[in-house]
């Protein structure tokens, strides 16, 4: 089953081409706030390094967040747009979760934190072997109340653990896990291990109903309710 | 400090572009069969979209291998191309190092396998943290040999570990291992953690000592012994 997984849901961007459980390639760029342009070129470049059409994909996925506002609507988004040009299915999947599985079979839990500025996180814990296993499920909350959950060894991986790497490191000690640098990237192709078991499964999501997983309103929509209340 | 780093030890070929601890971005490409031509655009579509020219890199880094004789020397001789160009300082690592970077914290060891061909595996046993440390030296022999060193849980990645993996679970049972497949393609962003601390360390390779590592002879040597020998 050839795969064509994508993830904006934090400021980088990240694209992965699979077929059953082999990774055919994998684009990814940290920091890349024009990801609607690159992004094409991300999928087109690795489906004619493989020498594939869109057509000749089985299916779509593509992570619904927790995470930027315009990044996770910019993917969806994109392979809405794809599904649509080429009748494939689609799954969606956890941007949260496809973070955690960059450690799998790791020694201690993962806490994949992205940084959802106005001093929260989008966080969660996951031990994850073959796929991940939610033990806190995704939120959106303060690092503070987010730190109170941890209370054995855990990695922190993600925007969200650097930009509160301090606060952890000085709330938890020696329970707080950094992990190499290389690993706080999102990366499509976890996802896609997550994807192709729920596309096995047949769970595939009706376009209409494949919506981001925001977990906090919108500023718009906090705007409007400001408005409607007053 | 900006590394470009570059492997393409197995059929794979990866590129990374870092600065410092944060990876701006990565592609890779499984089966990779013409990687001489790929790897170049690889490297300037990451450069592109960092908006970054060859000269503004600090250091370039690539695996000296084990594994593919020719993917090795591909990898080399670029990279050798562009510090002659640029004069920037190279810094080489392990291709099993970096392969085995992609289990950072894990819970048992692990035995990055590289496919070497006439019924040899090039393969190592490391502990990952912050940084790989082996625990059996990066080594050339066949399956049944590796298997033999191996008395604890471990997990096994890399494209010998798919090649080989029911003589591995015949052999180990559960303590064999195997992590989700997107682990299984060397990654250059691993190999750049590993280059960073060289570099830092100020243990940059002259070119003229930049040598692959290749463990055993090639076919044209051993075949030239044979001449040589009658």
């Amino acid at each position: 089953m050839k795969i064509l997984t994508v993830d904006t849901s934090s400021n980088c961007s990240s694209v992965s081409l699979s077929d059953d459980a082999t990774l055919l390639g994998e684009c990814l760029l940290g920091e890349d706030r024009s990801n609607s342009g690159r992004l094409m070129d991300s999928i087109s470049g690795l489906l004619r390094a493989a020498r594939l059409a869109p057509e000749g994909l089985d299916c779509l996925a593509v992570s619904l967040g927790p995470g930027s506002f315009t990044g996770v609507r910019v993917g969806i988004a994109t392979v809405k747009g794809l599904a649509l040009a080429t009748g494939k299915p689609v799954v969606g999947f956890s941007s949260l979760a496809m973070l955690a599985m960059n450690l799998p079979y790791s020694s201690a839990q993962v806490a994949p934190l992205f940084d959802a500025r106005k001093g929260e996180v989008y966080g969660a814990l996951y031990r994850c072997g073959a796929l991940p296993d939610a033990v806190v499920a995704d939120a959106v909350l303060s690092p503070a109340d987010f730190l109170a959950l941890v209370r054995e060894p855990t990695i922190f991986v993600g925007d969200g653990a650097l930009r509160y790497c301090d606060l952890i490191r000085d709330t938890l000690g020696e329970l707080a896990i950094f992990p190499p640098w290389h690993t706080n990237l999102p990366r499509a192709s976890a996802g896609a291990v997550i994807a192709r078991e729920t596309a096995r499964e047949g769970k595939f999501t009706p376009l209409a109903q494949l919506n981001p997983t925001y977990l906090r309103a919108s500023e718009a929509e906090i705007a409007k309710r400001k408005r409607d209340s007053l």
